[in-house]
């Protein structure tokens, strides 16, 4: 089965809104198994939208379209699909119940526009997943089919996850059950990663299943995806665990989180886990680091303040200042932790990317010095994942990075 | 000319990159009066791209093909051009040259792969504009044209800026200028804009010229968007010009800055005018606003500090809790101004969204409160930017917002 995508509105091609939920919609596909060719973006215009879904349905055996669902009379893409299926659509009166229910628990009365949004053509099935006002379509067109979705990217995804993905499995003749998950890493380079594994990923090669793929996530670190095929769920999720323990053997810490895990999420959980709080007094990187916890941490209950401020004191020595700075905030917070990096002044004589991270742990300084590639930006974004790494592995008492100082 | 847009590569389909460059280009095409109605993405494959260029080329009299330049063997965007044009390639020595001094500047050495890159199809004229190693290409087809950008986004827009957009004006006929200019606003609904605007709009309805169009940006406000067409460029923009002032007259000080403006980067260049330094105090906001401070103001020279701590006092009266923070602030980084955003605590009786604004300007504090909308991640994006807003409109002593403590 070939599925193709078309996302519907003049805001993507006027610019105005960047098209990711495409993008999303790749990714998943490929990681169900599904070939995706092509993916187009057209107007909300009567008839390019017709040809656009035609043209998509000629080349391939299903079509996701994606937005035009609204209430608002621009909203055509349920009259081009009962155009497309030579049907007329009918009005589900349970639907404008439901949109009804949605608008009063909300406070709110619905408009008439919204009405049309349970307009449904003629021989079309609802996917059961409805998360907002516009329900999802299953449109068979002949042995093919059509996939109607809102545009919302939540909305979207629900309806991916809960029955299209699923259906275009089924289509296919898929009866295997496809699972992967993502070992995040950071510190090495792809090729260093590929030389530790390069053993393993010989062996795989042979076998077929599972599969290793690295993926870039920038400064981010890189992601290795375990992909396994099996008669079921059950299987494929245990050849993942296994093959994700034989990974993490191989390559141990620099593996920082599963999935959706971020490092900021991690460390947070790290030190809740242990019950500890955190201070964190950042100079180059401006309130990145803050930003990025607080998102993890809205109540602040375990990173409890920053200090922001440019070091001026060029004369000190920035490895000194680091582990000054790192125990003053974590006095002035009054937490078990405190965090700090420094960039020497030029006059020191260091490399312009070298930085000084300290860790403050009760009463002990952990301390480590990196170079860091790239203009302010990128090296800020390197401080700040690069602190927050050697936290982790401080905190995990990772023993060939510590290095205590007093 | 209607023009259309084929953005070439696997990982674009597979989601490994959203394609954020076909989103400039539609926009970029708007505003230079260009239509465009359909966007297509395919995968490093011959007859796909093969077959998706010649469906974009029988629809339309254009198409941008973007990426599928490099120097490996998938990128085919050449070959697959020189197919549709139904010629050969031959390989342009001087630009041979050219890469190969590219990579002598950098110290590194041209790869025989590189040489692939000076392929061109014979009649196809190469673009001036070469910011990389990869030259944009002019194709005609008949009378239609392909035009061929690398993936790279920034050599991409120099090619549209430098040859394109002016080479697409020119096949349509179009000797007028088009300026463009974007006046920044905030604090105003859409309906609320319009109805200010309401006269200038049905006066320019009648005229033509120029034309204004709201556009939304989410929390950072509205933009309001001046189009003139006039013989040429210094008349377009005098009329711009002229047009500004009109609205500026009817707005006043809700327009904040224009074009690439945003809103920190006119607070701190309003501070920096008066040689006045900053010192921040976040709470709910957690960072973002430094964040975005430190962006414009690296050095940190008029952005001095900031002090991130959650406000645990549920006790306090929010009010004097935000001024006293923005006071205290000033004082500890020792700047001229301080400022400070405080939520109240629930017991306190408050709308959910209530922010209290303080700044400390010399020994004296204006203060501020609004109520915002939404969830967390709305309220702090909105408490960051109404701050900054409060600042740069006490800075300008904007009376009817001030509100003298003491």
């Amino acid at each position: 089965v070939r599925c193709e995508v078309v996302a519907i509105g003049t805001e993507l091609l006027l610019g105005q809104i960047v098209d990711t939920n495409s993008s999303w919609i790749g990714e998943h596909l490929a990681l169900a198994g599904i070939d995706s060719h092509f993916q187009v973006k057209v107007g909300d215009n009567f008839d390019r939208m017709d040809a656009c879904i035609r043209h998509a349905l000629a080349r391939s055996d299903a079509v996701i379209c994606c937005g035009g669902l609204g209430p608002t009379q621009d909203d055509i893409t349920r009259e081009v699909i009962a155009h497309i299926m030579g049907v007329e659509m009918i009005r589900d009166e349970a639907i404008v119940d439901r949109i009804r229910q949605m608008f009063e628990s909300r406070g709110r009365v619905m408009t008439d526009n919204n009405r049309r949004q349970a307009d449904v053509p003629v021989g079309a099935q609802l996917i059961a997943q409805m998360p907002g006002t516009a329900p999802g379509l299953v449109c068979p067109v002949g042995d093919k089919v059509i996939y109607a979705v809102p545009g919302v990217p939540y909305e979207m995804r629900t309806m991916m996850e809960g029955t299209i993905l699923a259906d275009l499995q089924r289509r296919s003749g898929q009866t295997a059950a496809i699972r992967s998950r993502v070992l995040r890493t950071w510190g090495h380079s792809e090729s260093g990663l590929a030389e530790i594994l390069a053993d393993r990923i010989t062996e795989l090669d042979a076998i077929g299943n599972p599969t290793l793929a690295f993926q870039a996530s920038g400064i981010e670190g890189l992601k290795v995806r375990i992909t396994a095929k099996s008669e079921d769920a059950a299987k494929a999720e245990k050849i993942l665990a296994e093959e994700e323990q034989r990974i993490r053997g191989l390559l141990d810490d620099v593996i920082f989180g599963i999935d959706d895990e971020t490092m900021e999420s991690v460390v947070i959980d790290r030190l809740k886990d242990r019950g500890l709080t955190l201070a964190v007094a950042e100079a180059v990187t401006g309130g990145i680091l803050s930003t990025r916890l607080t998102e993890i941490d809205p109540a602040m209950s375990v990173f409890r303040g920053a200090r922001i401020a440019h070091h001026t004191d060029d004369s000190g020595d920035a490895a000194e200042l680091a582990k000054a700075a790192a125990a003053q905030v974590r006095r002035d917070f009054g937490t078990d932790v405190g965090i700090a990096a420094v960039h020497p002044a030029k006059s020191e004589g260091h490399g312009p990317g070298t930085v000084f991270s300290s860790v403050a742990l009760a009463d002990q300084t952990y301390e480590t010095t990196m170079a860091l590639p790239g203009d302010l930006r990128r090296l800020r974004a390197f401080t700040v994942i690069s602190l927050m790494n050697f936290l982790r592995q401080t905190l995990d008492g990772a023993p060939h990075r510590k290095r205590r100082s007093f």
